[in-house]
């Protein structure tokens, strides 16, 4: 059987490094790739997917996996050999419904659609990519259909990205939480808002990245196994254990853009930097589900990057980098800058509390254009309908609009959203029992110095890889199935002592 | 039949796709990866070598040859679809000798091998990659054995870089060529070498590198289509007919490094930015042999950008961008400056008159190597008696020695270097009748402009990619086969004037 075993890891090692592959010629396309590029970039990418696709579907990964399954379940379950073969199977059961001239017509369709968004923002012209995303919605439709036994269209989709949740468990998840926070968000917002003048001085964008290094250091990315550019949405992509990229963007006229943008996306960096070297250039060696990634990245940008402790150590150094902007500025006020509530238009600038109030409206809207109850021309409206009712704010342009987010103009419409929120009640509950694990780990931010923390997330989480679903990790990790007190009880706290609201 | 000519068009568009996805790992390899990419690229980069392989030998390709080839002969000779069958029975012959598991094997040796020279490089340090390059030999051996009815071990890789050449053809050439060379090469050695002091004070990199983009525009390298970056090894690399990339190095104590390198690489990047559209997609969107592809770099960067009509244009708008540097300096004196003729120790460097002594003693040595008659270990000594033979120089250590190409290091041996020579004589023979088809380009050239000779070019030469092997490219292009005395008669004509030979 161990042959067997070799066998398989061989053959799914060929589909890891045509996704390696991939990733490089849409990282390359993202940041590097001149605007003729396009055409060939998307016959490579569509040609790339369904060699890929082609692979993990063969027949003789589908006979491995019938001989290795019942040897599998003998196998301890946490073994990384138990947990291929049981992946694995899922995978190929899931890859096999969809046909490789799809997964080509899909991923061309995808390349296309990304060069056409990119201008369609720069000029706000939501018309200008409207038949594109027209057809991104009919193929992922389709997409979705290859998955009878679902109860909502956008389950199977959820579930590609989100292993286990549903539209029938994520609406009274969201419900709940919306009742828990829309009291805080009504409170805070009575209050005059937060003065963030500070940050919306002029900081030079060399300076800025620079300082960017600098925290991403010390909280742990390696520039040796890694690097760091810049793209229109800021994004980590792996690939491999060792070439672990990320993006950000750059304002200068706001601090805040790249700081945070680093901080997020080397929190996705990290989790996928301590996968376990065993499972490198495997299927398994990758973030478990989109919302255990968004937990690592916004623990890092938020629970961590936006306290006190954090900026008791790097406030100062940040002063010492732009002593004109910031002498004369306190760490309180910088603190409350960075803090600052306000309900706004771009939910990648959104402070936290008003943040998951943008996600469940791209939720609601994609389940909507998926069940065909919203269609793609009525979307800007719905988009600034929605914005108006939920936010109270009206976007200008569709840029700051409908227009603002990546995924639906390069990934598939469904699934694409919920992750956000998922991962902020996640990394809540995670940072509440790595600090019951480790009490030492706040004293040490306080000191620049984040190994507790990190090792934690590691020894509980990164190193795993995709061995696990999510609800597994969650588990394993926190000994307690996924709720919403700790999130809720961490944004109560921070804001009630910002804001003194006693609560 | 139209239908199996579109079948094999698929086919072999998926050949293409992943050759192309190959240049982006590898492009991506040598400018942006981090160095902990190398191991996970080196997967991707075999097990792509592999499927590209496969793809190409498939047995479905050599059905589909079997029944169009007749079909093919019926068609116009230089049709594009004749031209397809003929090239791709030709690829799949020369392929189908190959195991798909030397492919990955060769392929995965390679990316380790690329990796650790760049570090023995740093360090001038032969052995350090001693044992890679001995590999290397024997995997070159391994792949010539793989083609039976050659004369000598190296001609079926000469063979696959410069189709048709062989040993018994260039040595002949090579000792032709050097017996014309030597006189010329000793009347200027006894003269006093031309001063160059005026390249040698410091140019800031990115100032070298504005000017470079001002040459390279004017000579028609279009942005949108290509980008530049800096490798330690300049080299151009196309993914496609309109994304074709280049590379130079810097250095801040030499203005002809970047700025020439810039010329030399824009002179490939236009050739194959010039292939027809038409062809874009396929195995036949590429330049025709190694030599063909050298004559338009050395056109460019020599025959062009080493002339007096050339610097008529640019060196006021040089001296523009470099005031301080270069406001006293004649443009007699800088037109000599980059003309200077010295045994070197760097072929990249040397100048146009000994450049060939460096070909020719790198061809004679890995001819040697695939022979058995001298060991990877004996290199570095042979390699230094060779420069002090034929060029009076040693050098200092491995760096200027036998580890400045990058050619053994990340390709095999054998093949690897005759293509600068041809493409030298090419290049003349080119030029020559591109002057007598349109006698205003030296005009032009006086006025930056290239639109006459970059037109010729893409008439004759650029447009058809691969369609024929390069000695009918030549017979077509220039009426005549390849000969060495437009060559000798450049460069007598050149430096007989810059020395006052008197011929």
């Amino acid at each position: 059987m161990h042959e067997r075993i070799a066998d398989l890891k061989r053959l799914l090692g060929e589909v890891a490094d045509l996704n390696g592959a991939l990733a490089v010629l849409f990282w390359d396309q993202s940041t590097q790739m001149p605007p003729g590029g396009v055409k060939a970039r998307g016959r490579q990418l569509a040609t790339l997917s369904r060699l890929s696709h082609e692979r993990l579907t063969s027949p003789d990964v589908g006979r491995l996996l019938d001989e290795l399954s019942p040897f599998g379940q003998d196998l301890p379950y946490d073994s990384d050999e138990a947990s291929l073969i049981r992946v694995a199977r899922r995978d190929w059961e899931r890859a096999t419904r969809i046909p490789s001239a799809f997964v080509a017509e899909l991923s061309a369709h995808q390349a296309a659609t990304y060069e056409v968004w990119t201008r369609a923002k720069e000029a706000a012209d939501f018309p200008m990519v409207a038949n594109h995303l027209a057809r991104t919605v009919e193929l992922s439709r389709r997409l979705a259909d290859f998955f009878p036994g679902y109860d909502h269209i956008a389950d199977p989709l959820i579930d590609e990205s989100d292993q286990g949740a549903t539209v029938a468990t994520l609406r009274p998840l969201f419900s709940e939480l919306r009742t828990r926070l829309v009291p805080l968000v009504k409170h805070v917002g009575a209050l005059e808002p937060a003065d963030d003048s500070c940050l919306k001085v002029h900081f030079p964008a060399s300076e800025q990245l620079a300082f960017c290094t600098f925290v991403q250091k010390r909280i742990g990315y390696d520039f040796s196994r890694g690097r760091r550019d810049i793209s229109p949405h800021p994004f980590m992509i792996s690939f491999g254990v060792d070439d672990v990229r990320l993006t950000v963007r750059v304002r200068e006229d706001d601090l805040g853009e790249a700081l945070f943008a680093a901080i997020h996306e080397t929190g996705h960096a990290l989790y996928e930097l301590g996968v376990s070297p065993a499972l490198d250039g495997g299927i398994l060696a990758e973030g478990a589900s989109s919302g255990l990634h968004e937990s690592q990245s916004r623990l890092w940008e938020n629970i961590v990057g936006r306290s006190r402790a954090f900026w008791t150590y790097f406030f100062p150094r940040l002063q010492g980098a732009f002593p004109v902007q910031l002498g004369d500025v306190s760490q309180e006020t910088f603190y409350r800058a960075i803090n600052k509530v306000i309900p706004s238009l771009v939910r990648t600038e959104a402070d936290e509390l008003t943040y998951n109030l943008h996600v469940m409206i791209r939720f609601d809207l994609e389940c909507q254009l998926l069940e065909g109850s919203l269609a793609v021309e009525d979307l800007p409206d719905a988009w600034n309908a929605r914005y108006e009712s939920d936010l109270g704010v009206v976007p200008p342009t569709a840029r700051e609009g409908v227009l603002q987010d990546v995924h639906w103009f390069q990934g598939v419409v469904g699934g694409s959203f919920q992750g956000y929120t998922l991962g902020n009640v996640m990394g809540a509950q995670i940072y509440q029992s790595a600090l019951g694990g480790r009490p030492e780990i706040e004293r040490e931010i306080e000191q620049g110095r984040f190994d507790s923390l990190l090792g934690w997330l590691r020894e509980h989480i990164h190193q795993h890889g995709s061995k696990f679903p999510p609800a597994e990790v969650i588990q394993r990790a926190t000994g307690a199935p996924l709720g919403i007190e700790p999130y809720v009880g961490y944004l109560t706290t921070k804001y009630g002592e910002l804001y003194d609201l006693g609560s």
